[in-house]
């Protein structure tokens, strides 16, 4: 394979994790290694900074604040949730992709690295063809990032360990203190993830149980339909038993009929709209009235996709990781794949990276399999734990100040533009 | 001051706080110093497990598992909402009171240690009086606890500093998050925090600002009544000047006409008090219809008072050290007293404890000062920072095992009964 010299771009994009600015960390420090690489860029926003030629100068930031990056959560470089649309938008889609390579040329990018889930992973993938079908010689590679771990092909994604390290560790808390609250009559307490068509974030909760008296007590994952008669009768059996009942529910919890439990038009507010309450929310009214216990429910929301403060060591190394194998695919020349996260053995916990084409991944929603999960639904089972287990060990060292987290913010060096404004 | 030989009880009540556990811990610890106390028990779930005679032996426990409440949160004792009701049910708090020195003769109890907020203060009051009243020599002295930080005359609370620590972190994380996310559209969190009547948890959370740019924008207090026009003023404002707005709510936030703005008043909790659910999504619906802004909400819920994995370092050795005082003074003969927390000095932070008359404590609710506060409302002051900043120093080691926090369980070995069932 032919040497090529020039610049790199790397962005985010999507919904942020704790672990997403390792990976950037990750490509950043690889890219410092190898001299054919010239400029490090980044666009701010992912692809919206690019289109609008809204770069920074990595190599003018500090190094000690590159190493900050695997600390710190959010997405550095800004992130955002623009789609090529080439199916419904086409002409606008044509007009952003002529523009992205106007905007490649002008900076010599020759190496472009998109952190991100399966939208980011299909935009890179439009980029990777297209670059061919003009013959500008730009090698292209995905990261992988997302705390769903919908992401196929890759044993896991980059972030999800985070997630389900804080939520598991929540959850945990959130038990211990209504079960020493818990008096005869009973309690519920539903603690509603994110997640909304796969349920690996609630899934991963399970962790947290290490006795059948353990919180969490029921799972509802959006892959199971909601059975409301069985889950009541699990609930009242569990305060019969533990006198509390810990319910998680990943938000996309959806009814029978396939619609999501959240999206209740019933429930209107003072002004006559209909009130999109949480899935948490509608069960913790829902165990209130058909049940009378007294039920209480909480939503982690943005908080734990950004919780870096209880970060996976592990998953913070493997983000990094992909960002550097990122790096050394395209020095070698491949272009057009996703790195992907490969586990060699459970037990020491043993893992590698590889590559995956771009276009095995588009579309593709990795769901939680059944045999995952127990008969009756309610909770995933010993393969569901022997799987996500490793994936929390470990704690990231963050550095505090005034017993607070002390998170690096970058300079953001403006590169100069050399383009006219985006039409 | 004659000696006084014989046994103590310990109990914990109300909510649960990350350190409430480390009061027991100093009760424990400094009780095991002085020989006139023989047994050391708990009441498992507060007043209701003497009531029901319901004591375990603590001198039974690992000296290991006693070192190990100072990390492990929630009320390892158990805890209720059970009241000594002399106004509204006279008969059944008579015959509870009598039962009470029935359990405290049948054990020998000498000396009471009631471990709580206002409620339970009042408690150990009564039972304080009717020690005096029956000529039964007992020594009663109240621990303060609660995340409300609203119990008057002592400088702060034990679990308050706890409690703002682990939310201004997780405002400082989502700010992070919500800010990497913002692009032209605009967006708005409202993340819900604990506090009824007090707003001092909400306004805590202003720690994790240290620029005017920076999260959180909009501190919503319940000693504040809520002026919607406002408000949607200075979301709009912010959202103008840096594209997203945090708002941090005190669940008990309040409309010009007093009535709690997310208080469903056909849900009733123990103490008859409306349940309160939902401020944090009834603002997220207001803000998205008003302004059209993209608004997303968080409820923290019973995840910030039990979150021991980032507790502070500063508040447990005080938690600890009220339990350690509290035995202190009624080794030296002192009862009808809570022991509280006395600031010496803001910088460097420096404090000790003393003793406060249970009755001045029955009954006041502290509340955040208006000159706490800026002029529109919206923010705590300079005076609030220099108040809440030493109380979140330092961070709390808890031990991990499998990548999640290991807490330690009491056994509990039961004390024998000696007494017929409570009727």
């Amino acid at each position: 394979m032919a040497e090529l010299r020039g610049n790199l771009l790397v962005a985010q994009s999507g919904g942020p994790t704790a672990v997403i600015n390792a990976s950037v960390a990750g490509v950043i420090q690889e890219a410092g290694r190898h001299e054919v690489i010239e400029e490090i860029y980044a666009g701010l926003n992912g692809i919206l900074g690019i289109l609008n030629e809204d770069l920074i100068d990595l190599n003018e930031e500090k190094a000690k604040s590159i190493e900050g990056l695997k600390y710190t959560p959010a997405a550095a470089l800004g992130t955002c949730r623009y789609k090529l649309d080439f199916k419904k938008k086409a002409d606008r889609a044509a007009r952003d992709m002529e523009r992205l390579f106007e905007v490649f040329q002008a900076h010599q990018i020759r190496y472009f690295f998109y952190a991100g889930g399966n939208d980011s992973q299909d935009t890179a993938n439009k980029i990777h063809e297209q670059a061919i079908a003009r013959g500008y010689e730009m090698r292209v590679i995905g990261v992988p990032k997302t705390i769903d771990n919908d992401l196929p092909h890759t044993d896991h994604s980059p972030g999800y360990g985070s997630v389900i390290k804080y939520n598991a560790t929540t959850v945990m808390e959130i038990a211990a203190d209504v079960g020493s609250m818990a008096t005869e009559e009973g309690s519920c307490v539903v603690i509603e993830v994110m997640g909304r068509g796969a349920g690996w974030i609630a899934a991963g909760t399970v962790l947290a149980k290490r006795a059948p008296a353990e919180a969490p007590h029921i799972i509802l994952l959006p892959e199971i339909p909601f059975d409301e008669p069985a889950f009541l009768r699990r609930v009242k059996e569990t305060v019969d038993a533990y006198r509390c009942c810990v319910v998680v529910v990943g938000e996309g919890l959806k009814n029978q009929q396939g619609e999501e439990l959240a999206a209740d038009k019933s429930r209107l507010d003072a002004f006559g709209h209909p009130v999109l309450s949480g899935a948490a929310e509608h069960l913790e009214n829902f165990v209130q009235q058909k049940l009378n216990v007294k039920s209480r429910s909480v939503k982690l929301g943005y908080a734990q996709r950004a919780a870096a403060h209880m970060a996976s060591a592990t998953d913070a190394a493997e983000a990094a990781a992909c960002g550097e194998a990122a790096v050394r695919a395209a020095i070698e020349g491949k272009s057009g794949f996703m790195v992907k996260l490969v586990r060699l053995q459970h037990h020491p916990y043993k893992w590698t990276t590889d590559l995956q084409p771009l276009a095995d991944i588009v579309d593709v929603e990795k769901l939680v399999p059944r045999d995952w999960i127990s008969a009756d639904g309610f909770l995933p089972n010993e393969k569901l734990i022997e799987y996500a287990r490793p994936l929390i060990e470990g704690e990231v060292k963050v550095p505090l100040e005034g017993g607070l987290p002390k998170y690096v913010q970058l300079e953001r060096i403006r590169v100069d533009k050399k383009l006219p404004p985006r039409r």
